[in-house]
């Protein structure tokens, strides 16, 4: 069993920056799945891409349609959206991904709290990660935010023309930002057989989080 | 929308054996990701093997280790086992799986019932298909099973030495099968832009079930 001080980075980020290096040359190495708990207690899941860590921090982001939740005629506010969707028992905002590697057989399944960042957001710094996020997204992908309302029923007569987006043109409403904070990381390396588990952690009066690292039997 | 009677195989099993068709020269494309609630109401999600339909069925197969969800020192009883890990609040056995084919960009996300086969099952066809499970695995599959508890601290004194299985010995206590009824499959076809729900339903005073389809906005 181990520790490292939060001031340098964790060692499962060494281990998650090799095996994205690794398996760059694949499309889908930036493709996860996301478990969460459904607003009825059970469990939902889907697959999502990386869009890297928020800078300065050891957050991984990811980019969501507020609308593709509830096939409700409204938008969701973002407080809804996060309540029906990331819903736990435990905590409102606990969440789940998990991350395999096919070519270097690694799996990271992550535990940690969520954050969202909507067009209701006031946190100047959190107003530009959104801002950001649009921008480099490709203009294949915004445009899935300005297209029609995800989870609708397609009717015959539904109007099929691609929509217009201003390549300047900033967020849509339903363009969110989803952070994910780690507590957790199970890591397992399949082809060498090995488990690390690293927990974040407090010591007793001291504000700064530390790295516990344990390895476990697979 | 359309219904299919559920004498013949539902169209989601014909999209599912076509994907695994296309893209059975990976490794990983039996691959998926199980999401499960936790007794504490956070999620799980973990990498499994797909390992074909139980015969005659719509059912998908599962190998899992009992001793796998808890660091406890006594594997768990087959029921503790199901309640600790795949309990919802909703239902004891509900879970989703989110299987995503890397060659063809096809998602399938599939929610239904679980059952879990151990080794107190005394239901003939049931101890049948866990028996056929487990001679149907790899050698190195096997092994896993016959090894160390798994999710314990790995300790400098561990006896490392291979464990010994008799390759005509039956399934060892801790090896279970799982199996998932679909009642809901999204899929999503990413190439395409194309996305349908299949939900199983039955008609009011008829016992059998229908499968009802629908097309809706990806």
């Amino acid at each position: 069993m181990a520790c490292s001080c939060s001031s340098v980075p964790p060692q499962w980020r060494h281990l998650l920056s090799n095996a994205l290096q690794a398996n760059q040359h694949l499309k889908h190495s930036r493709y996860l799945q996301l478990a969460t708990v459904r607003a009825n207690g059970s469990p939902a899941n889907r697959t999502i891409v990386f869009r890297g860590f928020v800078e300065g921090t050891d957050k991984l982001q990811f980019t969501t349609d507020s609308r593709s939740q509830k096939a409700t005629p409204l938008p969701l506010s973002v407080k809804d959206f996060s309540k029906s969707l990331f819903r736990s028992t435990k905590s409102s905002f606990a969440l789940r991904i998990c991350y395999y590697f096919t070519d270097t057989w690694e799996q990271f399944r992550i535990h940690g709290l969520l954050e969202i960042i909507g067009k209701s957001e006031t946190d100047m710094n959190k107003k530009l990660i959104r801002e950001k996020a649009w921008f480099s997204s490709s203009s294949k992908s915004r445009m899935q935010f300005a297209g029609p309302h995800p989870g609708l029923p397609v009717v015959a007569s539904q109007d099929d023309h691609e929509p217009e987006l201003d390549s300047e043109q900033g967020p849509v409403d339903c363009f969110c930002v989803v952070t994910l904070e780690p507590e957790e990381v199970d890591y397992v390396h399949l082809k060498d057989n090995k488990r690390w588990v690293y927990t974040r952690s407090k010591k007793e009066n001291e504000e700064a989080y530390f790295w516990f690292e344990i390895e476990l039997t697979p």
